[in-house]
């Protein structure tokens, strides 16, 4: 693995480049840092005309653990009359006009469950888990997740997903149809790196005119549920049950991480 | 069981909110009475702070074995300038802000499958078995289904479930996904309560929120289609096919009641 | 198997109407004329009060082997005022007012695959494969396929069954959900007509309506989808990659051709 001060990492392999999320410490979770980091290297990975597929996966052992709680509902401090955080990362997210494939190396919670719907290949490592905590957090579905994810894993699970926030461990995660395809950990790059490059051998421009007619069937619905869910979603920020939530939650991953580093 | 002479039974275990039809010896069909019990039950529900959950079910040996058929295209005969019957109650269920959970315990017919592309979950007897007899009935579908079928099922299951009119029994739905949970008939209530209990201990707001978003991306369709079926059903009751069919299917249907209440 | 001299043939059995693409020397690709022997026969099919159903298979080895590519991007030739090839058949497929069931009874190439979500219901041979080679060709996604592949299959699975252009067997075919049935080669037709006279004997009027109703909740994006790609798709063709690929891919499909000729 590549060392590197930086919270995202880029490499390419070929025609195929490989955006990491790197704040391992962290389990990678989302400060506006990490957000601004992805965005510029999906924005960069689109224009490039030599990159033909993306994949995005974490260092160390979480994919994401999500939004970091302490930015949660905290408008981005920066100064610099330019877009930061969440918004312009998944606004890039949800109209990449190339191949997007995400590898989930390890544990996925918030965004890093709502994140997959918006790829078009989600590869998992079996022994990753993901989590849509919203609710237990007293907030609610976010990303464009109201509309993606039952197209991705039908109503029934969307609403027990959401309703329940229960782990679901990657078997699980497979048969729901939230990812495509589950392997050994340690086979995870290998085999994403496979089906990608198969991909990115193909022509760029059928590949980029076919992901935008994809996107373009159900891109107005996905923009339009977005734009539903930021105010809900504000709306519930700060009130009693999210106080109350985020102080237990924060208990809880505090003692989860623990677990996972003595683990 | 409790016992109660109101075709509609109501009753609340914690923050969930139990609804039975209860016309067991009509297999619980709707007349216009029972639509217009489970809609203000169900009105009720949405608005009461302290629930969170709703379930509904049925008593006796069936779910429901759907619209009365002696009603079917006949106005309500009430006289008092409110709305009633099947359209307030189907507008009610489409757009209800809390999770909605339906525990099918014996057969379901006509709207007693229709209803369940409207719930966020549906848990089923092993026993039990649903049908959507419209087309044999010389009518058509109902309900908003042909949006919310194709939607649950796929389009090839749902054409099939339309044209043929089979049975499908328990196993089957299972499969198909039109319902999320296969259980032995004496457990469905007990699991159906775990589920809704665990829900139910979720924030009243985030729960609300998550259902009207998830219901959002789709309701503008699901009202559409419901306004398109609706003058389209009307044209073929009464015709040729309908009343015969009619007559041929109430004559099985009493059989299949016999056969029921004997075996 | 009925001899003829035409490139498509028809027949039927009851109430439902068998149409069979008929260029077998060609593996039943498409060329104008048999585009507008198919239109020819659906239309009539859908006007005729005695036809329920309506069946399309292939004669010979192939269900059909796609787009003439000598044809691909080359505007009709007659001048009768008329229209002819493509669209007037995609346009009448995506609309057609009563249940049209796929026997797929051989290999499916480009149309061969896209021309299965408009259907109804899809049976096919337990040998028989479907292949979308667009963007291998340089092209993309047509027919209406940017819509109603992901709703068939998922968007991962549309997304990988475009982008790599694998062939996709038949076991797999019934897992994503492309086809409905599976069943050994020798038994297609009667499975097929089985299924296809229990819903013809079901009242005509009732199934044209609920087509109709079906159609009416995704035909205005399938029509959007279609409209997007026509152009996207023109764009690409006779560009360096199209040019490419279709010389590399007619020697490798005159090799399996050969190879499906000898073999």
């Amino acid at each position: 693995m590549t060392s590197s001060e930086n919270c995202v990492q880029v490499e390419s392999d070929g025609r195929v480049r490989i955006i990491r999320l790197n704040r391992p410490d962290a389990l990678n979770a989302f400060n506006d840092e990490q957000y601004d980091g992805v965005t510029a290297a999906l924005s960069e990975a689109a224009d490039d005309p030599d990159v033909a597929v993306v994949v995005i996966t974490g260092t160390g052992r979480a994919f994401t653990a999500g939004q970091d709680l302490q930015q949660m509902g905290t408008p981005p401090t920066y100064n610099d009359g330019k877009r930061h955080g969440f918004t312009p990362f998944i606004e890039t997210v949800e109209a990449f006009p190339k191949p997007l494939i995400a590898a989930v190396n390890g544990l996925g919670v918030g965004i890093g469950l709502t994140l997959l719907p918006h790829c078009d290949l989600v590869l998992m490592a079996e022994d990753a888990r993901l989590r849509a905590p919203f609710v237990s957090l007293g907030v609610t579905v976010e990303a464009g997740n109201s509309q993606l994810l039952p197209l991705a894993v039908g109503w029934a699970n969307a609403a027990r997903i959401l309703y329940t926030t229960d782990w679901i461990q990657a078997p699980e995660c497979l048969e729901l149809g939230l990812v495509w395809k589950v392997v050994a950990s340690g086979d995870l790059m290998a085999e994403t790196l496979s089906i990608a490059g198969r991909i990115a051998a193909m022509p760029v421009a059928s590949l980029v005119t076919t992901k935008k007619l994809l996107l373009a069937a159900r891109l107005e619905g996905t923009r339009a549920a977005r734009e539903r869910e930021q105010p809900a979603f504000a709306a519930l920020v700060g009130g009693p049950a999210n106080r109350e939530a985020i102080s237990a939650f924060e208990e809880k991953r505090d003692a989860d991480f623990t677990n996972l580093a003595e683990g």
